[in-house]
């Protein structure tokens, strides 16, 4: 099967290594703008061939993945489309899907996102395991031609992900509460602390560890991230309305001095966050263990090479240092309970306090 | 110098390791309601002596530290003061200091509040170094006794901290941004992702990095935390309508599809946060390495090794994992440009594709 992918990047170049390895009979050609990228992505085996021109790379192909920015994706598949056969799929990874749905309306377009890897960018980060057990969503309309959308659903299965069909709108609400409205927030925060420090005259040394967990994607590349906000404006404003909301009910609380209603407010969001990520392990429910560690480097590293001989698999890690920035405390989220208390048994061993947070 | 510690927890113990490590004639007296957790402490070496009672405690003590919870330190600071001589300084660790210090009214009172290890609690957690270079906030007033702010300034310096004098208001206006501002957007965040994940009847699973790191201090201790909210509510309640203003700007930029104003407020915040983690590091400018890893156990634990065998001490640490919560990308904070630079060319020595964020 040919599969055209237009634009070589981090997604587009891991489809295509994912195909390649994946796929048997795939073969796979990329076309983008720079020439030297898709020349560096054909040496890097995320495409076997490195198509001249949008024709050559649609010319045979039997599906065409859309990997431009998201404000480029409306142009893309419109060109694509106009160049594909007339049974050729046409998708997408954007990470906005009603507007572009909206405005793409043929038979043989799926929208698409697949949930992986908006951390780095460029071919040199792709890898043929990137979409391995990731949520592919795919928006297919009243429209979509079922055999396309078909091929399309076990194309994305056998590149590893989890194909996933949901309304674009649907899709858009979901997004904007659960990845655009964090992304926002982080913004917000960073640029009022960063004031009130300046108002206060304080040196800007005075931040902690909540500070600096809760902005991690502050500022997060404006080239890409400008375009999903404003392609996604509408639902994103809603979020922020609700947000709003929220934070009035808290502010409330607050003048109210209502212990009772905060503490509420307090143990539910615990609660919450226990429940959002146990479900997204696969391992069963997920533990967190407070470690207190010594300042000095390399403390860190035998303890997680510690719990990786023992088979232990770190879900997720923070690194809570001192004010010197050196190590602290060390919280390791370690996913089934069998697992956990090896993991604290290991940690004690170690000579390190430990504890279940 | 006898020094009397009442609540022998993290904080209280971490000040009787400290002092019983640095300051050559401490004699360090411990106080609690829990006779277990006093004998514990003094087990630990936490405390030399276990007292009775509060005034065997105070008895002959030149210090005082008051280590109670936020809501508890008022009674706990007079009690002392009750029982201490006149020569006595009583000081205290909350992180709320501007209530605390216009109700104890007494020369012999300086409020305290120690930067340091909010993330676990326990004497077993206590360390000797936990204040080594950390801010250490001093909050006298115009009738402090002069000899006993002196008196308390230098012990908090022989403990490894770095005293700092400051306005109780002002203390309490910055850590109601800096520190307290993040736990209420975090609470938000994660009861409006999960109410909006049950709304749109989506599974629990549909969350990603953004949000995890943006909610990692969700749902904090409310044993602790309700305290601390409830006793620095004005200042928080007008740092959350500084929130709701900001987030009412993005949200009409957003309406507008003002991407210009967008893009300067997304830039804003990334030279923000560059700036105020560069403050909190010793070691010059922080880079952050992004690097792509295989899923599997141990990966990041070489990566770490590597890093600490080289005298690379890793600043932060964030994990980026595919959806199936492996590894996959993990970000590395390296504070200074040559060290940065060490770093990744031993990381890409390693085989792991390695960029600049």
């Amino acid at each position: 099967m040919r599969i055209a992918v237009l634009g070589v990047g981090l997604i587009g170049g891991s489809i295509g290594l994912a195909a390649r390895e994946r796929i048997e009979d795939a073969e796979v050609v990329g076309y983008g703008r720079s020439p030297e990228r898709l020349e560096r992505a054909r040496k890097l085996g995320a495409i076997e061939v490195a198509a001249g021109s949008l024709a050559e790379a649609l010319d045979g192909a039997e599906a065409c993945f859309c990997c431009g920015p998201v404000g480029a994706l409306e142009a893309q598949a419109r060109d694509a489309l106009a160049a594909a056969a007339g049974d050729c799929a046409v998708t997408d990874v954007g990470s906005v899907k009603a507007p572009l749905v909206a405005a793409v309306d043929d038979e043989r377009f799926v929208g698409g996102h697949p949930v992986a890897g908006a951390e780095t960018s460029g071919v040199e980060h792709a890898r043929a395991d990137l979409f391995e057990g990731a949520v592919w969503y795919l928006t297919p309309t009243a429209r979509t031609a079922g055999v396309l959308l078909e091929r399309v659903h076990r194309l994305v299965g056998r590149l590893g992900a989890r194909p996933t069909a949901i309304d674009p709108a649907a899709h858009d609400r979901l997004m904007a509460t659960v990845s655009h409205l964090p992304h926002v927030l982080a913004n917000v925060l960073v640029a009022q602390v960063a004031a009130t420090l300046d108002d206060e005259r304080k040196p800007l040394t005075a931040t902690g560890p909540s500070f600096r967990d809760a902005t991690r994607v502050a500022g997060a590349n404006s080239a890409i991230w400008i375009d999903i906000y404003i392609s996604n404006r509408e639902a994103l404003g809603r979020a922020i309305d609700e947000t709003i909301r929220r934070l009035e009910g808290a502010r409330d609380d607050l003048a109210a001095a209502d212990a009772r209603a905060l503490a509420e407010w307090n143990d539910g969001a615990a609660g919450d966050r226990r429940r959002l990520l146990e479900a997204q392990l696969a391992g069963g429910p997920v533990h967190e263990l407070r470690v207190s560690v010594p300042n000095r480097p390399g403390v860190i590293a035998q303890l997680a090479l510690e719990l990786g001989a023992a088979g232990i698999n770190i879900s997720d890690m923070a690194l809570y240092p001192a004010a010197d920035m050196s190590e602290g405390v060390v919280a390791l989220w370690i996913a089934g309970e069998s697992a956990a208390r090896r993991a604290q048994d290991l940690v004690a061993g170690l000579g390190h306090p430990v504890a279940r947070a």
